[in-house]
């Protein structure tokens, strides 16, 4: 077969042997929302914050497009994606870094049988960091390593690998629900508190548990903060993985599963709505599920607790009903932002020009 | 039908309604050519022609790209296109303003059934524009009144909507006949005039008048000058539409109808060709129109008035001979150029640094 | 054929009647290898020397995206490439140009049936320099030659056309050439001296010799330096091209063919592999040939020289192994990266501002 690639990339090695650490300690790699503890997740929504409100002004937008622009990224998606791809390119302007991208592997070298590792080790050439959306489960993470191992190793972001992981929609769900609970994530006099706002608050999870892997990843972000209590409200087919199931029970966390939304409204102070995962039905066994009863309809309304966020990582369809886009307790449009400013800040962080922002906040910004 | 969106766009209130200005009166969402009235037209002209002179040296060229490059534009052409959409795309780059596109829809969310109105709900939280390609007739203006209904407000330009409306195509056109018909646009001491350049001139417009969108939105903004006179020189079954008609008629403009371009020649001072759109025909109709009648040739140049224009929105077939493109009175090739200046200047306008161009245009160019 | 464009591009008149230079005798359309003589092969990789060591610190990056951001570029690419468009789209960026790109004919306005001189034409209004890929031979030439045509004239770059010419591919490896043959390209107060690194040294090309364009080129520009010796090791229906080999004995080049690569790889100084193009092939007829024994394997190592340097334009199927990617004579990835280099050279040279960076990198780079 002399068409084939000299190389599976099946066999290189798989996680645990990856190192997502550059050599001083810091974040390098960003592939598992796992790789996150609490004061990396508050500092990290603490710098989307201090971004956002130095774009605000002319000067403070010039600012920012100074830090990043000695910097190229590559935006590798080549699963279909708009909202994702569009947010980290509008991160990647606001910081004034250059990007390109790879969106549609049928126009590139592949079609002349180059692999997908000689792919990437030829981006590694160009680019200074690699954003990569895949199809494929562990793809991300293979990658790193693979990248570890070139002359030039450049850090590499997920933005969504298979059906498990997508850490960056992760961080931009915590930090959503951050600035929804009601506590400034910045504390004059205090530059490294944010405190637990989660702390006795009921966050639901709606929907296609099983199937969607924001939820995954965002509950292994929320079993950083202690006190919070989760509801898992789906059909008894599509309830969350037995894995994170197992991961909450280890941690202690208070949860509960329900198989109907109407009644539990009243009693949450967060509800992340998701649809129908159905393009994973292998025969189309959704059909056969009552979905309407994991609906978020504006009847409901009345039972809403006055500062309940409604949370959804988009596409939606029928689960959430248009008519709730106005009121000031639908969260899902500014969450859409907030994943802008997140993504912002985490390329801050990993090109180490944090300290500058931060800084320049304090000086200009802070009352 | 769970695959299916919760919205139906059509339902939208539809234009009358939605408004177009900002709070302040001025000019927002840029829908249709009748929001121009002749000052604004006239406005624009002078500020693309502006535009165009400080390019000419580096120094003003970085002064330009210094304008917007705190905004971000995003580019939604899902229609095919490539000279408009480049078009913009080089006006951005002119004024120093990052831009990012969606052209394919097929690569984006909507394959997991996300309807077009909240794609745009969600463009509508990265950028600060959104510049809009669509087949769908009304879309534009439908999407403007849903911008309007947003938290965050951002002002849309139709690029080219359906078959009936393309408002900046018919600015760039009006733009290039300013300049071929001998008038400096802007005369020093008098910042605010620009003369009826096009008073006892006659333009003719040849060709399918019928069913090409340029001619119609041209004709709108020509009415804004008494005095022009036109020629529709068609074939019966392509003559320009009857609600066209009857507004030029209302505006007492003079007009006459012609079925062969060949003995009108001489009496041109503009000829604005157009090719066949035969992409519109039902049943093949078009084979048995005889177009040849209505193809503007080399040997016809011995008739031209020496300051004849002619124009053509492109792309061209064989109406308009190739042979001509060496002659000086072609100016197809500078008015696809001026284009991007116009639309550097359109740009300019929605986003209020109008004042500062001129006032650096007059401080450093003006004799 | 009301659907027909107006022009044949074959009518076009062809080479030799093409002006490649501007008024000033300066290098003005990059089409064919053969244009470049030692002096500017010399010149052109000081250049892309010197900008990858400016490029290191950030205040040099900044100065680099100065010098073209006043310029915009378009690149053409209708053939599908990953590799090349990246690479002058990251030397864009590292040059401070913005360009667009035109990837996929059809999402424009080909569809309409224009015709790719009038799209050409189009391009040139609103861009400085078209950089061209092409599956027609000889296209970017001819396209060249409308270019000259036109009021406003703008230099193309050709990025890979037809099955013969690949020109800035050459001028990439001959400087991968430079740097791996152990001289200085730049010697401190001898701004003009390269020295000849080629003279003595062989350089072996193997593989599908015939099909592969680079190599092609390649030789071109060896033979502008005395010396070398060029071994030429292919299957014998693979060998290089009979014009190939008449112009380097014409050239006195020292020359052997070989039909296996084992017994010959302890005399390279360079050896250079391509894969087997049979994308190319008629009737499957490359399935007939035993290509294992034009592969580079690890198992060869122990008989490179110490100062071996592996090249191979990429994409690589399984003649060139991939454990030997960490071999230090392996440079094929610095290959991918110098091409970058090199581009940004080529258009800081083509756009004149070669010598301002000469005289930056001389008052705060030389020792």
């Amino acid at each position: 077969m002399m068409n084939q690639t000299t190389e599976d990339c099946s066999s290189l090695p798989t996680s645990h042997r990856v190192s997502l650490l550059s050599n001083d300690g810091r974040l390098f790699h960003v592939i598992l929302a796992q790789q996150f503890d609490r004061d990396l997740i508050d500092k990290l929504c603490r710098l989307a914050e201090m971004i956002r409100s130095i774009a605000e002004s002319r000067q403070g937008s010039d600012f920012l497009r100074n830090q990043l622009c000695h910097k190229r990224a590559m935006l590798y998606f080549v699963q279909p994606s708009t909202r994702t791809f569009l947010s980290f390119a509008a991160a990647c302007q606001i910081m004034g870094m250059p990007y390109n991208e790879v969106r549609d592997p049928s126009t590139s070298s592949e079609v002349k049988g180059e692999s997908e590792a000689d792919t990437v080790r030829v981006l590694s050439q160009y680019f200074d960091t690699i954003v990569m959306r895949h199809p494929a489960e562990g793809f991300a993470e293979t990658m790193a390593h693979l990248l570890n191992g070139m002359r030039r190793t450049i850090p590499l972001v997920n933005g969504g690998s298979g059906k498990d992981q997508h850490p960056t929609q992760a961080l931009l769900d915590i930090y959503t629900l951050h600035r929804s609970m009601g506590r400034s994530l910045i504390s004059p006099g205090k530059p490294n508190f944010a405190g637990n706002p989660f702390e006795g608050k009921t966050i639901a999870f709606v929907g296609d548990l099983k199937r969607g892997r924001t939820v995954r990843s965002l509950v292994y972000l929320l079993t950083r903060y202690p006190g919070v209590r989760m509801l898992f409200i789906a059909p008894d087919e599509l309830q969350i993985g037995a894995d994170i199931i197992e991961y909450i029970q280890r941690m202690d966390v208070l949860h509960e599963f329900r198989d109907t939304l109407q009644s539990s409204v009243s009693e949450c102070d967060a509800i992340y709505m998701t649809r129908l995962q159905d393009e994973h039905d292998l025969q189309g066994e959704s059909k056969t599920i009552d979905y309407s009863r994991f609906h978020l309809t504006q009847d409901m309304a009345g039972q809403f607790k006055p500062e309940l966020a409604i949370l959804h990582p988009l596409p939606r369809r029928q689960e959430l009903d248009v008519a709730l886009d106005t009121d000031p307790r639908a969260k899902y449009w500014e969450q859409v932002q907030n994943g802008m400013w997140m993504r912002a800040g985490l390329m801050s962080y990993i090109f180490n020009v944090d300290a500058t922002i931060i800084d320049h906040y304090y000086r200009d910004y802070a009352v």
